[in-house]
């Protein structure tokens, strides 16, 4: 069975504590409950992790390239200026699509620029939670692309 | 019965004759017929546009105010200099998702600026001609949303 | 009888529709009657025009070189970014002003730079839709000094 | 009786003295004069004010909030630098306008920015004397839509 | 028998009736003419065409690929800024020829960035109207490198 | 007894006056009661002086050499431009202290430079009319140090 | 009693062994024994935590949340690049005051900027470790603001 | 005889005073005696004028347009943003030379740009008080020159 | 009989020796002796001279103004930066024009900018070792207008 | 015995699994046991750490200080923007040198920046693994020159 | 007798014959006849020097380091970019002042940017040949300065 | 045997003579001597050259390519702008690695780029004179590499 694993970075523990207007008023543990849900429905399966640490996030993208089939990442402020995450992700041969539940381009111009979107397959942005499902049914995608390829 | 509508910008025409290592092999009318069997699947209606025009663009986006539910927008060179399309954009109520087919971040410079991208409700980038059924996916589900409140 | 020309560009059209705290809650066809009794008033004729159209309004302000004493245009979103239209300003012996009926430069940053304003006679903005008026005035107080001059 | 304030800055007394290509030949005293019979012949009073010195400019703006209906504003080069002028006018309750003689956006670059424009009511640029005038009937205009709303 | 296009862009049909100092004081219909003759003289056909509109332009281009051998392109203003008209160049496989009559580069600032030059075959500036000549050889040329390689 | 200079620049005389969200309601007044209240407490002396004209602060600063042990400046908007009360707080022995009622890197974008920060002692911002009395424990701390030294 | 949260970031654990002409002689022991006395005789408490490691910082400021009245922060290095340590004090409700020890406006020009002040209640710069005591005297007189709205 | 104006700009009333390694350690009071001596021997009349009030240099440019044959200027920090001199400038007929006692370019990069040497005659920077002397005797030979093409 | 002078810059010596993908596998004495042979058919005389010393090409721009009717120059990198070689086209009276390969618009960023075409008659860019052929018929055809001007 | 530590950074423990075009087909193992018999043949010896967080990195750095006699560091991405690393480099006494195993400057621009060269004792750069060799042979070389100086 | 070179750069040999408007018309030969004049009757010695080739105005200055009292240099348009002559006027310990004939800052914006300035003794700038002159007395007058101190 | 070329660009003859703070106080002469008397131990022949005319520069690398096995490149101040030299070494197909001998990164910010470094094979700075024998290693090296390919 296809496993997908979902990285939240930094803040996002905070989902629903604060910043409603922007987020929402679910938590976390809402989204990945939800994201369990839609994954058993759609007929495969995730791990759900979270840290706000740099390094916790390039080692989980590094582990994840043996041991899952895509990666959905949201990596929060590091989007901005984590050059380390964005040679992580090159350094993988899965496919990682990055997700933000708000729609960055009507924020602060810092949060304009992604340094992390040129080595990812694709972008979902501004679409709240959802965001994360339809990445996973492009990865889902993306898995039945090879394979008739091969 | 909900019916978006579909608006394809400058030189999407020519999706299939030309550069199919950036935009695959398949053209404009295979998007469409698969978009249509998408949206019968799903069960709402769509209606599909395709112009080289900026102005057809406006007025499209004008006119759909009040006869769609939601428009999924792929503004193409448009995207990175049409104020004009942002402001037609923002002047109607209606909910517009920019979809683009390729990851345009890892491509030229100027394709990394999206002028529209601000006035829209979210975007989905680099996920191919799937990118348009998710984006009618986060439409039909912010449908649902706004009933609830009501 | 002098008559001048008044063109509107992109997304006016939607005046009073949308938007309401930054354009007014009258519409276009409000702002064209109200400049039509003005005209009568102050004793010279007016022709009103609308297009989102670029080519529209290039081909527009090209004919009125033979047909009127002046024009009175609001590029709408065209002011940040079209050269043509700049050109065909430059293009045409008649004078032209440019207004604005917000005061752009309380908005977005790219609101700030108008590429026309440097071949116009001269900008109003910020002073809703009297600054037609006023333009209009300058218009014919300009036609005065001609006659002097000859 | 309605009474504005007309604020020239630095270098206006300079007026019709030199670079009559850019400023016309008419003085300083001819600018007042003028603006004094049209406000005569309109029903509102005016006082006219000139200084070279911004501090001089500041203090009068501030006192200006409690004696008169509106200002019109000429704050010359200091238009390009002075945030000490820009805050002086958000300090005040009363509309101001800003008006340049010439069309400052056909000049030298620095003469483009304007960095009080986003605090004022609106602006007036390139219509010559006659500018001032179209900004007094812009203020007297805006105490009759007040008066409407009380 | 080759079958070249010439495209002109916005204001070129005021050639010869303004600014003659910088465009010379003959029309595009003399032009046109000119490159007639001058075709009929070298022993092949052209087509011309001219337009305000953008998406006429990009029409035009789509159209050209299938019936012409090449396309000599003056994209007026629309040269610095209009990406879908370079992605309509990219979109053909016939070669393209950027065309200006002035030297642009001892112009305005906005006027030595050209967004169509990179993926044209190669630009021809500030040769007056033989330039399109020399546009229309090198395509004549660039043919017989074609057959020769074949 | 030691003895402190307070210098209010431009605009800080509205203090109370106008907004109120961004500054609070107290008066310039009430700020300087405060401080001779809590100068008494310390034991040490002040006096106040606020002006809107740059040359009076420069002034200020050049005559305060002699008369003062230290200077709490808030140089308003002149903070972002003045290089002349910049090059007069460096041409001066005595420390200068800056200090800001409002956040200033919270707002607009041209508030967040300050041109004299480099050659002050130190900066506290935001902190409300208690920053100033921050600056005067510090600058009576520093009074100590130096006696230390000596 | 009132507890407060004193968070040291990057480098600042090599106070007093290294640069003495920027920092000082006095090491980090030395600085939170000194705010310890402080506190002490000011009548709150206060918690001492210093760290390298961005993601420490952040669980830091989310873990105050709940458990302090307020953090006075220095962010060393972080300050300039750390979009991630903002978005964690934009995410707590509690109010964060930012501390530098040098003047950091006349070093290095990357240290002009920081990316976390927008965020913070307020910022003390230049003055030194006594800069950490008159944070916690403006956290301590928030406190009592807080209370007397209540 | 020959009269020419000195006019020496904010904080040069504090040379000799402070910065000695930048300035020297002559006081303005030695410069102005050393120029007076200077202009005797050379036969011709100096008046001397200082000033930190920017609107009391333009009163002084404005006025020295008739009473003098020309003008000696250093700006002081005024040089790097003060349009309002630069138009003062440019709004007399007399030559107006800019001087500065150091060389501005080794030293911060603000002080490397001048706003008003564009619109005068000539700049001598970096050579010390003697500067001014070969500022007059320059404007003492466009004097001659004058005479002669008369 | 017409005389020209072809100008080639640094590395044009090893053309087709390296980079074949980007200059083609001609050398330079192939691009001179195609280029004399042309000449002779046109009936006018041609020198070709390279050099990769920056002085020798100024020096030979000065000479040719006595010897020759106009100068064709591919004045290689120097293009990018070579002010001075700029300053000697701007100082002789003959024609020239500048001339590139390969279309220096598809390559680095830095080939982008000429500091020489501003002072230029006009470029021919992209179209191979033919670029120099129609700089020659450019070069003559000046020749005729200007004798039919006298 | 002298006693120099290598760190490697973010990605390196990626050496040799992916993009071996860039940095080749050896693993950071490989290089480690290279570095150890190199070291071992020079008469010097090495210890090897490797992390993906910052602050590891930065812990390593403070830690060497009273433990080597010099560090390799390769930052990998951090290069670009941890000013945190940049101040841990200064904040010891021991010399660093900077190692890169690809020619940064041709890759992608933001590679081309590095923020921690400035307090490095050099840096080697596009060397490949023999890079580090070289670091290691100048910091022995650097101890020589120390204990001459002794 | 002190002895002192004067340094003209590239295209300086073309004064007198080509744009008037901005140099006048005195030829290079004219103006070292007229210093030969000059130092003749101030009692000093002068050697003059021209060249396009930035290689022989670094050796000239090299060499100057020994043989003359110090040097008068116009660079020509290579101020604008030549580091190395830079280079070599900092690795030399005469004074270099630099002159520049027509007032560079009110001409095209590359020649505001001096590379030179900043490690030359000063600069005269717009003052036409007589800036030569002054030039060679500020170098006599440091002489002098020098003699003093010894 | 193998040969390589040492080439060191402008005003590295006056090394030891001037700033020996930045270079040492050894000479060019010394350096060249020390490089002689390494490559005799290392077993390869080295040729030294120096020269301040970059035309001379170029020369010798296009001369290298067929008399030398590599180049140890010092740029000097040519690093910064010559493109004419980076193309030189684009040209050629022998490896050229570039040397500095001081920190360029931690002196002037012009110091920082290097337009020459993208078409080198690598980068040695701030390794003083021992930069240039490490160079030589790694020139040696690749020679092994290639033949084992071979």
């Amino acid at each position: 069975m296809r496993h997908f694993l979902i990285i939240n970075g930094p803040n996002l523990n905070r989902l629903g504590l604060r910043e409603p207007d922007v987020y929402g008023s679910k938590t976390l543990t809402d989204l990945e409950r939800e994201l369990m849900l839609f994954a058993e429905k759609q007929g495969f399966q995730i791990t759900c992790f979270q840290s706000n640490h740099e390094g916790d996030l390039i080692d989980a993208i590094h582990e994840a390239d043996e041991q899952y089939n895509g990666v959905v990442l949201n990596p929060g402020a590091f989007t901005h200026y984590s050059y380390a995450i964005r040679d992580a992700i090159a350094s993988v041969s899965l496919p990682v699509i990055e997700v933000h539940i708000s729609n960055v381009h009507s924020r602060e111009p810092f949060r304009h620029q992604s340094v992390t979107a040129p080595v990812t397959a694709g972008q979902i942005i501004g679409l709240g939670f959802e965001g994360y499902q339809y990445a996973l049914l492009a990865l889902h995608k993306k898995m039945g692309e090879k394979k008739d390829e091969a």
